[in-house]
Order: C-alpha cells, then sequence, then structure tokens
C-alpha cells in the first residue's frame, strides 16, 4: 500500500530558509518529505540520477526551488513524467524575475508547474492538491485547510474593524 | 469506474487559437476534455460555480487561460481544491507579462500552476502528468510521449547537421 | 437623506499600514469608513457579497488594496456597478510591479481606477472628487485641500531656498 | 436641471482611433461628450484653461489619453477637482509601460484615476459608474450594461464548446 | 554684463538630499543657483509662472528633479524656450524607472535632458557644458574639472593595485 | 565671427533612417549640421579624434545615435567638455530600453543629455536651445517653433471636434 | 597536430536561422564546425553525452543557443570545463528577455560567457578570440576581422556624409 | 616561456569589494592577476592605451568589471582582440539590469563575454577556462575545482537532509 511521498529538492543549501514554510505544510499534511539539495551545474549527475528514479522510489511529485538562472527545476523535469512544481527564489540582484522567467519560461514538452516567488508554501498546498489524485484524505485535509484559512481571515477581518475605529 | 477528466476554461473567446493546442494534446491523451468561455469579471456567477461544483461533475483538474489581469485562473482556485493550471496569454500589450505575473503571484493558500506564456501545450502535459497519479495509464502515455519527443529531436538534429554542411 | 460612505477593503491585514492614510483622509472628509479584510482567494463567497449589496448598502464607492496577484479589486468590480478604487500593494518582491499590472490591466467592461503603488492617500482623495458629484460639500473640502497643499508646497519652497542658501 | 457631460482629452491627434471606442461608449450611454485635442507640452495653456474652467463648463468628469511621458492627465488634474481618468496610450516603443507609469505613479494629493493601456472603453464605462452617483439613470445603464455583457459571455461559451467538440 | 545663473527645481522637499550634490556642484562652479519647491500638481501656476519668466529673470538654464510621475521637467520646458535638464529621483517604489521614462520619454516638440537616476552632479555638469557657449570661464572650469576626475582616478588606480596586491 | 555648427554623429548607417528627423530639424534651424558615422568599437580612434578636435573645429554641441550597448554618446563625451545629446535608436531586441539605459546611465562626471529612444527630432531641439545661449537668433527660431507647434495642436483639435461629432 | 574545432549546438531547429551567422563566420575562420540540436530538456542524455565527451573529442569550444527558459548553454557547461558561450535567442513572446536572464544568471562556479540577444555573430568572434590562445593563426585573422570592419564603417561613413548633405 | 596573465579591470574604486573574488580566484589557480582602475570616461586614454598593449604586455584574458552605464568592458574590447569578459556590477539603482544590458548588448564584430550581475567569481573561473586553451595545467585545476564544488554540494546534501529532519 503506498504512502505520498514528496521530493524537495533545493539549488543551493541557501535556499534552505525560503523553502522551510515548504517542508513544514508537507509534514503537517502527512506527506513523507525527502528533502535535498542537488545543484543542477554542481551536481548534475545526481539531479539527474535522482529524478530519473524518483518514480521508483515511490515519490509522487517534485518540488524544486532554485535562484537566479534557476536551471533546477527543468532539468529534473527532463528526466522524470512526475510532475515537478517550481519555486522561484529571490536572490540579491533582479528582484527574483530572473528565477521567475528561467522556471516558468520551459519550452513545450517538459512543463514545470511554476509558483509565486518565494512561494514556498503554496508549492507544498500544491502538491497537496495534486497528490488528492491518488490519496484522497489529503484532498480532505486541503478541504479543512481552506477552511481554517478562510476563519483566520474571518478573525483578522474583525480585527482590523476594530483597530480601524481607533484611526 | 472514474474516467479522466479535465476542464480547460479561457477568459474570452479570443483566446481560442492559443488554447488550442492544450485542446489537441488533452484529447490525444484520451482525457475527456471539457471547453468552457467562463469570465471572472463579466460571468463571475458561472465562474464559481463551475469551480465550486468541478470536483463532484468529475473533473480531476482544471486548466485556466487569460490574458491581461487575468484573474480567472485565481479566482477559480478560490473556490475548488482542485489543481488549477494558468496559461498567461499574451495580448497586445505588455508581452504577456502582465498576465504572468498575475497569474503566478497568487497569494499563500491558493497556488496556481502556472506555466510559460501561451505555453498551452504544456498545461495539456503537466495535466496528464497530474493525472497519472490517479490514471496509470495515462503515466505510461506520458513516457511514450517523452519518447517521441527525443526522436524528434533527433530527427532534427540529423536534418540540421546535414543543412549546416551545406553552408 | 444619504451620507457619503466609503468601504475599504483590504485583502490581507498585513496591509493594514499601506492603507491607513486612506483611512486617516477618508474620515478627515468626513466619509463614513467601513474598514474590511475580504480575501479574493480565501473569502471569495464574503467578498462576491459584500460587492454584490455595497450599492444597497449605501456605499457610494469602493476602494480595495492588494498585493502581488491582487485580484481583490477587480473581483469585487465584478459584483457590483459603484466605481472601485484598487491600491496595488508592493510586496516583499517585485516592487509592487506585480500589483500594479494585476489591477490596472482589467479587460474590457469591468474597470478599476488605479492608483500610483502604496497611493493610499490618493486613493481617498479620488474617492472624495468621485463622491464629489453627489456630495457638493466634499467638492468644496476638495478645493480646500488643494489650497492647503498649494500652502504647504509654498512654505517648503521657503525653507528650502534657505536651506539651499547655507550649502 | 444638470445633464451627464464629459470631456474626452487626448494628447495628440495620433491618439484618436485608440480612443474612438471610448467616445462610442460615452455616446451609448447617452453622455454628452466634449472630445479635444490638447498637448500638456505644445499647448499648456490651453490645458490649464479647459481644467481650471472644466467644472463651471458644466464637465462631471476628465478622460485624458496620452502616451510616451503622458502627462496630459496629470496636468489637467492639477487644475481640478474633477475626478480624472487617464487611459496610457501605447505608442511605437515601450509597449505602453512608460505611459502607463507616468500617468498612475501620480504623488500624494493629485490622482489619475487609471485604466489598462489602450483601456479606452473602460475609461468610458468608469465615467458611466462615476457619473452614476449623480445620475442615477446611468446606473440603470451600466447594469443593464452588465447584463448585456454577461450574455454575451454565455452566447460565447456556447459557440466555443461547439467548436471545441470539432477539434 | 550678464552672469550665469541656472535654476534648481525640485517637485518636493523630499528631494533635497538627492539634489545638494547638484547644488554644491553649481556652486563650485560660481553659478549663480536660485533653489525652489515647485510642484508641477500642487503649485501649478507658480509653476508655470516660473518658467514663463526664467528666460527674462536672467536664467541661462534650468535643472528640474522629479520622482514617480513626474511631470515637473516636463511641464516647465513647456512654458520655456530654455534649455531644461531632468534628473530621476529613485523614490520608495519602482527603483527609479517610473521617474526615468516619465522624464525622457517625451513628445516631439518639448525636449528635456535627461541624466542618470539620482544622478544631480552630472545635471550640474551638463547644465555647465551647456552654458560655456555662453561663458567661455564656465568651459575652462570644465575642462579643468575633467583634469582633476582623471587624477584622481589615477591616484584610486594606484590606491586599489596596492589593495589588490595583499589580496 | 562664429556660425552655429552641430555635429550629428551616428554608431551605424543603420541608424540613417533614425536620425533624419534630426538631420532635417537642425538644417531648417540653419545650423551647420556635420553628419557622420562613426563606431565607439570598430572605429574608436576616430571616434576619439572627433570628439578631442571637435570644440577647435568649432562644433558647439555632439548630438550621438546608438542602439543595443551604444556606448557612441559616452564614449565621445569622455574627449570634450561640450555638451554631448543622446539618442537611443530602438533596435530589433528589447524595444530600445537596452539602449535607454546604456546612454542615460551615465556615471559620475560625464553627463549625456539623453532624449525619448528614437527621439532624433527632440535632440535637434534641444541642440537648438543650447546653442541659443551663444546665438540668440536660434532662441527666437526656437520660440517661433514654439508657436508653430501651438497652432498645430490647435487644428489638430478643431478638426478631431468634427470627426468626433460624426461618431 | 590538433586543429581548431568548435560546436555549435542549438536547442531547436528553430533557432537555425538566427544562428546561421555563426557557423559562416566560424567557418570564414576556418574553424571545423560541428552544428547539432540538442535539448536540455528532451535530449538530455545526448546533451550530458556530448558535453562530457567534447574535450576528448577536440573540441576547444562549445556555443550553445537557446531561447525562452534557455537552459541548454548552462547545461552543457555543468559537463565540462571548457569554455561554453551563450547566445540568447528572442522567442515569440518577452523580446529575448527571458532568454537572457536564463543564460547569463548562471550560479557561482559555472559560468556561460554570454552574448548579446540573437547575436550569434558575435559568439562566432568570441570563440575565434578565445580559441587565438590555443591558435595564433586566428589571432592573426581576428586582427584583419578588426580592420575589415573598421573600413567598412569608414566606407559607410563617407557614404552617408553624401546622403545627409542631401537632405 | 609565457606565463598565464589576466588584467581584472574595475570602473571605478567602489567596485573593489564586488570584485575581490575574481581577484582571489584568480590568484588561486597561479594566474598572475594585474589588478586597475580605469574608467572609460574619466581616463579614457589610459584605458585605450592598456587594451592597446594588453596583447604586447603578455596578458591572455581580460576581464573589466562597470556599473550602470558601464561602457568600460566594451571600449577596452574596441582595442584588442583578447577575449574581454564583462562583469555587470549591480548599483545602488536599477539593480543591475543597466549594467547588465549596456555590457552584454554589444553590436556584431566587438562581443564581451558577459557574466551574472555580481558574478565576479565566475569571471575567474571562465578566464581559467579560457586560459586552459593554452595552459593545459590551468584546465586540470579546473577539473580539479570542479570536483571540489560538487563535493562541497554533497557535503551540504547531507547537512541539510539532517536539518530538515528536525522541522
Amino acid at each position: 500500500m503506498k504512502t505520498p511521498k514528496v521530493a524537495l529538492i533545493m539549488g543551493s543549501d541557501s535556499d534552505f530558509e525560503a523553502v522551510k514554510p515548504c517542508i513544514k505544510r508537507l509534514k503537517s499534511f502527512g506527506i513523507e518529505t525527502v528533502v535535498r539539495v542537488l545543484s543542477a551545474h554542481r551536481t548534475p549527475d545526481e539531479s539527474k540520477d535522482f529524478a530519473t528514479n524518483a518514480e521508483a522510489n515511490g515519490f509522487d511529485c517534485i518540488i524544486a526551488a532554485a535562484g537566479k538562472a534557476a536551471h533546477l527545476p527543468g532539468v529534473l523535469a527532463a528526466f522524470t513524467t512526475l510532475p515537478v512544481i517550481g519555486i522561484p527564489i529571490k536572490s540579491s540582484t533582479m528582484d527574483g524575475m530572473d528565477s521567475l522567467f528561467s522556471i516558468v519560461q520551459m519550452p513545450p514538452g517538459i512543463p514545470v508547474a511554476t509558483v509565486a516567488i518565494n512561494g514556498s508554501d503554496n508549492a507544498a498546498i500544491l502538491a497537496c492538491q495534486i497528490l488528492s489524485l491518488r490519496y484522497p484524505e489529503l484532498g480532505d485535509k486541503m478541504k479543512q485547510l481552506k477552511c481554517e484559512m478562510r476563519e483566520k481571515v474571518l478573525e483578522k477581518d474583525a480585527k482590523i474593524q476594530a483597530l480601524a475605529d481607533e484611526i
């Protein structure tokens, strides 16, 4: 009996802070989460091997985070037919626009499901939505999360209304 | 016994040419494809109803194409926990950059899996990869497509080598 | 006898600091100001309900502030024929350009009156100018504000001339 | 008894094609429409005079279209407290981005209600929404337009569904 | 006998720090420098009057600094045939790109001589070069400045060579 | 007795069409106009020689047009203290933005007076305004041009009003 | 005795027209030129193999052209220590800016020597300059090309001077 | 017997911090490194002389770093046929985009091998790869560096896996 399993690959250990929300969210969903540093350019063989064997190793989906030229998500996608989610990481220059373009503008045949710049939480949620097709219990958790998010906004709405009255 | 079913929603009928490759690809995978024009702004109730009932109506995934402010994918995502794939459409101004930013920069909690500007073929392929989690036969078709794409590149490689020799 | 009433909706409570100048300005005009947190994506039903009923609830105009994909102003505009003013909020990435494009590039039929990035004070002033069509006293206040702004520039002009002499 | 009256000012006669949809839409609403070419830079006195006297001359709102440095809407706004709507016109370079930034990024105190690049139809609709505060019959027409727009999308939806079946 | 005289106009007193290098440089050239705060939008009449009378008041050139929509240089240029130099000021959003486009993209007939974003020192140097046509002694000072700049680079070159040896 | 003389340098003969309006305008002012093709990169020595000797050869001002990396205006400015006006030329990629940045963002000490992308007519007008400091008759011609431009706008204004009535 | 040998790899046969100038130039230098279509995403193994063996196969340098996400140059660079030159290809959207960022913004350790968008002729010239370190005769050819380029500019200079006289 | 020798030229001593990694890396390869401050605009003659004589002075390659209009690499390339590597430096405005465009968009005939914004370490590595054509021992060092980089990523991979387990 298979259990949900996702890989979160980052191109550099300097991306770790940015992807933490993704790891936390995946674990909160009860998804087995394997976290790796693999570089499309400095460890290309390890990247290839990981992607090539990901499906056989029980992964349902790969999330890849990278900054600047940000080839990692596309390079992994080249070696697997699992869905690959890309997180463009904002680096010290260009405000993340280079990462976004490098990840989202993939050529015909090899898509990368791109989320917002530094949108690592959303990458986890998207993964959960995708895995729900195979694991219905994740669909239930996702629906519950949606309710909780709504509740939080309603609470903040009440709080802000009070704060605004004081202005 | 459930069969694979995807909705392709466009924000305007002027997007039809741009999304045709998506429809063709989905049909080539044998995925039941429902094509609709729904406007986030001009038919918001119909958009809401569609997304709210999409899962109950047997859809596995929603693909939404939109240009300019391009709210459609995000608006649909607000009413469903199915994975939503967004296709930014290039319009007469801004070269598709407005559509891309409006679709990909979704706030925490409601991701849209964004593909390249006018990348409608890739949206279909991404949908197929996602649906493979539930329908293993789609995974096989996807692997076959990957082989075919490789073959085509190899053919072009041979052809271009010949052409280059004549220069 | 109707009195002037404006809604200021923000997409997230994190926008509160950015919209404070708007609230202060609206109150300084004596405009009844209802401040809400409504998310186009996390509380879409509440957003729809608010906009649908805004006119019946006595609102003359809606101001909506949002960052990143920034769908809120457009989503509210979909459900009302009241004028909707949009404030693009600068977030941690892209310097507010994503918010601006997502708000201003609305499709034909559903305009959003967009002001500058983080231009929340101007949103209030624009609302006052719009409401002046129904409430002539607001037109007088607006003319007075214009005089005061002129006076302030003249004062600063004198002050800077003195400072410049010391260089 | 006052009747609705709007000025549509363009910065150059080369903008005429781009603003035609605005003129047509305003006239379809039964709004008296005065169309002028006024240049913020080549006829600054005429621009100033027009804006200064606009309210006294019975105008409810000013729409101004301009390209490139696009100072016209802001310059008119400097001399009136009427709401000013700005239409950024796409010119031969920069895809309208220069016009958009020059119009929307107005300093505190003098807002311009900016619509999409070349969004002249929406400028008319926004004007109608604004004027509805004074002329309730325009509110009715606006609601009717919204219904018609919805109907058109529904028709296109049906048509596209048929076309898609043939693919 | 006329003496060199330049006006440095800023659109807001918040630009004062950014234009200080310009004032210092102009004074170092012995150019009479009148510094003013004039707003294209909040004191449009004063702006117009200043520009209209600038030549009669003995000014040889106008330098105008402004941020965001940055209409000031263009508005002044509309009322004078003196050369107008524009300094785009970087504000809290858009990294000065909005100011640059608003100043440099002037329509045919009314040029603004634009320098770099926050390039206030260069605005003074450009003014000096322009005024040299009328005041030959400024040409000499400019040539001397060019020599001094060269000397400074040579000194820094020597210093950096030493520092680099220690690495 | 000196007469007004301007150099118009283009970086490539492919810029000729774009700079023709500049040549025509300069000649219409009665300014002696020397037109050259000099490349900052392919004929750097000729570029240097030209700029170094420009003042001695009687030039009052240099106008330089260039596209893409567009170093020409800055390179000429390095070898002269005459005012240098830069025209960013739009090339086949990047819509002229690369040319604009390369020309306007000059470092402290060496300004280039930048006009709009492809703004070659304005470059001539700016040159005329600058030369007016030495040749008062050019100031008169410039004032006359300003009157004529105003007249033309007034004519177009009348014509467009008539056209608009027919809509 | 080794002879100069360069690989020109394009990511898609649709890049062929854009890279033709590169092939012609390389052949004009007498450099043995192997032209291939290799896709970083559709034929990743062939790409890896080519790069891994390039040095052993006698190549001195690799030139890679790619559009959109444009991973090819970086992916090849990952598997070789030969210098890799990248040509960003302009595609149907984004004016080549996506290709440029994806190629030039490589992470520390794996540089790609990037030339201008569609700058395929320059890629060949850069390759020739690099190969000159090993093959001195290429240095001589490069110096000769530089002379010829200078001659051509001088000719065009004379021609344009004549054309300008007729205006 | 020639030894490897590279020049690292910066346009301003303020670039020193940004280019230090380049100097360190070059020295770690045992490449003789001459570090200079030369300004394309303030010391154009020294820049020209340096580039003109670089080959005769035993340099194999020139690396040039510059910000903003960033003409230095192109200006040096005009006077030599040695390969020139350009490092775009991020300055206080425009996030380095101006420097990148000014350096990479060189016209046909005079390429500059551009690396990432502030990518000074990669400039050194690219220089080493280029020099390897003449000095085979540098090729060995480059291969060793590639191994070390791989090792470091593997170490970080192990470390991050451990850190991720604790989340």
